[in-house]
């Protein structure tokens, strides 16, 4: 006999599927849910659904969106031969919220990583190449700051910067509100590289 | 301009309701949700529904099943008149895990606490009360080791008592595999005071 009713059971599989949900979290949810409303509970798998179906890939910058091109690619107020280039649409949200970008994206859906067997080829890497006509004042490559990062934006630089393009990194150095003892010695030695006079 | 596609922010605002997820889990959970299969997304909304739809508690100990009375409720293998009493469903699954006890149980749904303004009669009390016939040999009393717990264990002494019945309460004692310099000076005193002869 199962401990819990088969339902139920069915619920806490599903759950435990999500990244970060293990089977403490799962059962915690799958009881919160049971105890909720019909109309709530609907209501979640509806938005689920929704999400999905409506939530596509931009043809342009391959951010997420519900209308294509997206509203960034669309927006006329945008320097639309600014292009930042990011790893992932989460990456896009980070830097829409510091609201001190004023062009558009490119979300490649991945890094550069041999030891996974992700090669260019599964990146959106010629769809990067296609956009960059003889308008296109810079890209600025604002892969994460780490090994896989790191060799995409190489690989990306010595591809583009033969087309004639302006080819930019994110500047590395410490974190605002950091404390210097606690900054890791590889980000302290760039931000002394780095440092810049006043 | 939202940040993100009005589906997505409305699965987001959906998943933030959740107990233990915030904004930042949300949206790793619908980034996460949007890269599956369609398949697998309608899997996980429909195994919420069906879940909710489907789960019952059982008339007799207010645990969670799909048929009713529960299939603990209706095993004839069980002691059906010895009932161990606890606060939530969870807890019957922990203590069906020890598979070390042989009879019934009744889920008050809650415990006795006048600052979160429940008293017995918002808890499965005199369901409790009507179940205790003559042919019950023992209740045991297995709330949690807390303030509103131990509260709730005596308000059901108290009330139990009277009717004839035996009325025992879940042994406090040091955890199994814990180290005594970690026990609480509460738990030791309980244990200290629960001492055994070998």
């Amino acid at each position: 006999m199962s401990r819990y009713p088969k339902p139920m059971a069915r619920l806490i599989e599903e759950l435990t599927r999500l990244p970060g949900i293990g089977p403490k979290t799962a059962q915690r949810l799958a009881f919160f849910l049971i105890n909720q409303s019909p109309a709530e509970v609907q209501a979640l798998a509806d938005s689920i659904v929704e999400a999905k179906k409506r939530t596509n890939y931009c043809s342009q910058c391959f951010h997420f969106t519900e209308e294509d091109p997206c509203p960034i690619c669309s927006d006329p107020k945008r320097n639309q031969n600014f292009i930042c280039v990011v790893e992932e649409p989460r990456d896009v949200i980070a830097m829409e919220r510091t609201k001190s970008f004023e062009g558009i994206y490119h979300v490649l859906h991945g890094a550069i990583s041999p030891l996974e067997g992700i090669g260019p080829d599964q990146l959106r890497i010629k769809e990067l190449v296609a956009r960059i006509g003889p308008d296109v004042q810079e890209v600025v490559l604002a892969t994460d700051p780490n090994v896989e990062g790191e060799a995409t934006a190489m690989y990306l630089a010595r591809l583009l910067k033969p087309i004639g393009v302006k080819v930019t990194r994110m500047a590395h150095g410490m974190p605002v509100g950091s404390d210097l003892e606690y900054v890791d010695e590889v980000t302290l030695a760039k931000a002394l590289e780095g440092r810049r006079e006043l």
